[in-house]
């Protein structure tokens, strides 16, 4: 285990402890951490995004980020393989809900929009429980109006679709076609990593090639290995602002049942601990784990795992608001 | 049990038989009836309408009509109280689903009226199973255009609430104010039964009084019982064209858990059985069975329950057609 | 409460009591009695018959055995309501399983035949967990070829049919018609209790009709109420040899949908076990419980009810046992 | 529905509408209230007692208050029949859990005592959500210690047994007589209704007549019908101070599947509520619903009943605690 | 990926498209393909065998082919790897499940015979659902009896055992001995890939090694790796007829719990996907997914597996069928 | 497949054929063994050790050992791989579950002792399914106070912690570290495999280590690769008396959800199988698997998972007893 950076004041926002109120105890918060719903007070703030309005197939996504703040109960303080310790590198709270709209979706992406701006106005990052993959393009809108992201991308499907059900332009299959349209999200600069699925034409994927779109299909992922994977997305995201989307059908179906698009055949949780992991001094500025759908989880696995995964995405990303700060940068 | 009406001709489509097919076997039509996509060929259509974007609170409703008819499997041919033969009394087939959009409430609204539409100019009469409970407005623009329906409607909700989440007129807990407010359906022939559940508002129900609906609450219906239930009814929507709603929430959840709004006390389903059968002899002119969700029934017992009751509005759904046929009216 | 009749010794065979060894613990046996796999030395011999051979619908009653007995763990020692104290009244042990052969339904019943006839030459009286209802055909031809019995059967249909599939007739819905032709089963000494759920031809019953057996459909159930129907069953089948026949689809399948037949609008298990306590007096001979299919049951609560009515059985037949040793008759 | 009582400022805490955020939403508290671990600013304390170390049977107890607070997400503001509005009657908020000791009975008994010693003496009356049943222990030896207190109490045990495993003195099966010889609870002012469930011995319940408490019996229960048990249970209590404890399982297990010991046979939801109506107007100090065990509950009903039953004491103690300020008494 | 083959006219029956119509609307058919009752009208036939009569432990398989049908809406129309496009390669249809008879085995082998005896004669190759392993018996007796056929055969267990229950001959254990024996099958072109599970007797395996059946047993096939498998099995089976048979429980049970036999430690999906696409090429005649039981899988994996792996036959038995007809010969 | 050690005489108990009595049925034993409540008639123990007071997070194991004998059924005679057959090597029998006290640490950690101290005593070697993992502490105190034992130990945690809850001693998290403060448990013969999991201080490994235990955490083990993990276990564990103690958690929660304290990213069963086989040769004297928590595996996979275990175990432990037998030393 690597030495853990210098850590910060008592004084920020620690969870409560597993050995003094037991872990199935007390009102769910992400990572047992204290409600914080000014931002202004936050480093990293972690959002519930409670909206399954996109879903062009299974639904309850809606339900994750109830589930995943249930389950990251689980989670403890240190990380057992990098030792960092996030909340000594940053203030890190729970930032409660965007209240969505569940039942009108131009009205909901304005909604989660405006929630995410007065979250990046405040100087924190955002680290989101979804909520189907659509939210991330108005977290995008948010945090990267004047400065387009990179992204490492966690998926079984490269969601580049450009319409469905006859013309309609926003679902949980279209969120980065509408990105990178939008200036948002800098093609270049993203890797998709796990992609497979049957397609339903044989050009689905032109589009996303075209605009420079690094996509590791599954096939490519196997043979590379994990440890050249890593590699690969580091030398496409660089040095540039970068956010980390994992998109838990990236993982096997049966790390994850419960999701609304599963797609058999994908890597497994260990595999995607260490690619996180490997994301360590990039620039991150933020990240989601969306497409945990509660309802179709019997065994709450994919609730937990989903905690899991936002547990190493904050431990990097702790890390890159500390080196920040560290650097005189705003987090 | 009552003598059975006379059969009509075995042209008549007609159910696979479980002592030839077992029940388990076989594509899962409604009531293993075959697929027929010409309404001009039926005299009730069964359709499914497999959307949830209507809903407040738990989805799943949109795989309703997958599971009603998967259940709907375990039906017989004939009623065993009242002996109606429905598939002696009218041409029923399988109409499949309405092709919706998961993901603009507004175009799905479209496309359900134009469906049904078309189904109603073809002369068919439509048994639907939902779905969230706001189908219901776009099936009576559909049928009540030229003329508003009364209604006998079960649940545990008025679905009279004006709008929410800031102004928003269309979700599961409006479509019976709109339908009132656009001149579809007839308040002074609508009658509410089993309606519970704690309130927002004091003055939550007072609209609808005032409207002149008249809502028979839980404590109401225990106190009365069942006979005069149904004989108050009766006398509410009298003569005239008259609508079925059947939100599957009205039934104690434990009968159905699988529905997005559960409200602890409700009525039985065997109770539920009795009040439709009360129903005979009333100018049915449509149905629907809605609020399956089942993704929340573990057991499946709500799908079940569905497919009965859909089964039990059948029965008086073909008795009307009949009776109107033999009275020389269009089905 | 009433006096409970006076103890036998100490000897009788005892469960394990829940004070000393937790209920959920050590190997589960019906009733957590001791395994006893000679016939001669119980009274009352609980066997299973883990059979589903017969099941034209859902399978899964082969596992019912096994959880029943799991749940019986949950049975203490004396009824609350009639104070019978069973294991003071009666030898009852636990004598296993029949070994069934899965994959043939012609040889599965002549092994269950065989198995029952030895029990019966030994004296015990049998109290079975089914299985599918078809396991009570091999019973009766094992208990009653001397002498027919008479029948108290609770469920949701006749098992009168004459044949499925062609010509086929041993299913679980033919064992009645069966017994009746081979003179086991007592028409005129028969009463049906519950039956409903819709039919495959206007004449399915004529036949039980036909034969004297007094069906009370579940309309007349309700309208008659438990404390009429109890009387109807006593005068129907008298003061002869009587069996207890318990289909768990009887009841609601709220109360047990692990069923393979389900059928909406039936009995409670609080009316149920209002009429099995009031079957005591009778001359009863033995009984079963079936259709228990753990599978479709999540929540367990099937196999628990399964137990609770083998124990309400248990109960008054161990009554019987005493009443006729008190006569000196045999058990 | 009745007229609600004059309403208190709506400076007291309220609960967040669905209306605004979706019902699945943000971080779930009980009732959607607002968190407040200071005592002194509650008139009623909303507190959960995640422990099950006094289980006999199926654990699972201790996650009990995190699922009824989420399923507490669907009660709104308003009772349906009484029209009482607890939050303009009384300042109430989700105070927390007690720190529980999973692995230490004793301590675990210290720890609820001195918690609820200290909303005690705040000023706060006290509403739990369990736990299994033994905590109710504590909480009386926290507020019962200078005046004892009548008690009504929903079950299907009378907890009255002495001991278990050779002579231990605690568990979920004996809080009541510990209360009892302790001169917390007042046996002659105690009803309890529901009990059933088959006994150990003989004389299982000799203790509990003899202190005189009455016992209603499911077979009384059902014979006196609701109206006459409500009537019944008001005698008994009378105008003393009284505690209400409802154990779900003294539900039918359709209603409660998810708990330790479930007795097939007991009162349904409908009726329970209505038994919960009728104590208004008591002098209710305090409330408890336990034995909730989420993981025997597959489809949530068992905490969605919990969470409806613990609104329904809510309405009748928040009238008490109106009731007690309009006389110029402490809440 | 690489360049798919020539597409067929647009005449071919096509799959619904889930932009078009959602995935989890309309009446399920594998694959959402039309259904097409006339084999003489298709190429490839896709079949249902909805019978678990020859199981001799857990029961449900006769539930697979509607589950399998619900899942494989998720299915779209290009293979995400090879490219390959069935639907433009092949007539492919949904020819409806066998009537079998379930509670008679030796009836339904000839049901079942003879239903493929059919589709054969009309020229189409079977691709099945089951049901249980003994279904492959009766299907090859329907394709094979003029021409022995290899085969690739994925499985925990060998099927090669002579007897079960005291000598009977057909079971889910036994059929390819039988197959074997009646010359159907041709054991030196014959390759089981994943073979382990605790044996019986020493010399279990004897048979099937004397026959000159290769085994790849678990271990064997860990040590070789997926791409010597592959090599290994297409030595094996040669340029014959090949028939490809697909046994859920030779995958690791996280990805097949739903079956009647789990054993521990097999292989994965993506290994199962990547062996079966390197069957591409070989001359094969058929194929099945058996085992599939949905009353022990909870989450839906196991039947969205079965689905998958259906379509990864279709793939690359479209793509033989193609070569054939490419070569002048029948489908 | 290797050569079977020679076989002892027919004499020794043997498991009931599932080609005899079907796999699910008859009364559920360890290994469908005889119960033999004499240890002085058994090499071999198989114990159940129902118990989860210990557990500080999710309960459950206390159901642990009804589920896994309930599995076991599936178990035959014959290691597949090894060729091992334990029931000719060593007398093997159901010895019963020890009688707990669910409501009492400190009891109930005396009655496991006592209850294997007297298995020691008797000459038999215990083979434990849990209950927690706290039960390993009272079986060492059993069998290791004269001879401190290595341990080859597979887990999440190294529950070497000191206290919870404000100094309370045991826990499932604490066994190890009393085990070595006790002399029980040589900690320079001890490995654990699969560390992992977040740590509560930067400091929680280090006691640990100071120890001496060869701590393989997951990163390390995918790293060497289950060869050389097998071979290091072997090199630290050396020829003295070493006990295998199997956490299920120490696989990844896909395999075995069903737990108390979950952690993502584990070994998988194929790999724990290759290295319990491993330890074959080693001086094995007694074993558990434990964690098993039934009401958190919806699709009992994690029970079958800890039933296959047991096998493991009991195939390498069967051969360390016919060695030591060979060589006359006690079993």
């Amino acid at each position: 285990m690597a030495e853990p950076r210098a850590s910060q004041p008592e004084t920020f926002p620690q969870p409560v402890e597993g050995t003094v109120m037991p872990r199935f105890a007390d009102i769910p918060t992400f990572m047992r951490l204290p409600v914080q719903r000014d931002a202004t007070q936050l480093d990293i703030a972690l959002i519930g995004v409670p909206w399954d309005g996109g879903t062009t197939n299974r639904p309850g996504a809606r339900h994750g980020p109830r589930e995943i703040r249930n389950m990251s109960s689980m989670m403890r303080k240190i990380h057992p393989v990098s030792a960092i310790q996030p909340y000594s590198l940053a203030r890190v709270g729970d930032h409660g809900d965007v209240p969505v709209n569940p039942a009108d979706l131009t009205d909901t992406l304005e909604r989660v929009e405006r929630f995410f701006a007065r979250v990046h106005a405040a100087g924190a990052v955002p680290l989101s429980a979804g909520g189907d993959h659509l939210v991330t393009l108005p977290i995008m809108r948010a945090i990267a109006r004047h400065r387009p992201v990179g992204m490492v991308h966690f998926d079984a499907h490269s969601d580049t679709w450009d319409s469905y059900f006859g013309g309609f332009k926003y679902t949980h299959g279209t969120p980065f076609r509408r990105a990178i349209e939008e200036g948002l999200l800098d093609p270049k600069r993203t890797v998709q990593i796990g992609i497979r699925g049957s397609l339903y034409h044989a050009d689905d994927m032109d589009w996303a090639y075209e605009q420079g779109i690094r996509v590791i299909g599954i096939e490519e992922y196997f043979d590379l290995g994990v440890a050249r994977v890593i590699e690969e997305a580091r030398r496409v995201v660089g040095d540039g602002p970068t956010y980390v989307s994992f998109d838990v059908d990236g993982l096997d179906p049966v790390y994850a049942p419960g999701t609304g698009t599963p797609e058999v055949g994908g890597f497994s949780t260990h595999e995607a601990q260490r690619m996180l992991r490997g994301l360590q001094g990039l620039d991150l500025v933020g990240g989601d784990v969306v497409e945990v759908s509660p309802p179709f989880d019997p065994s709450g696995n994919t609730a937990l795992v989903g905690a899991t995964m936002m547990f190493e995405i904050l431990c990097v990303l702790a890390d890159a608001v500390a080196r920040r700060r560290d650097a005189g940068e705003a987090p």
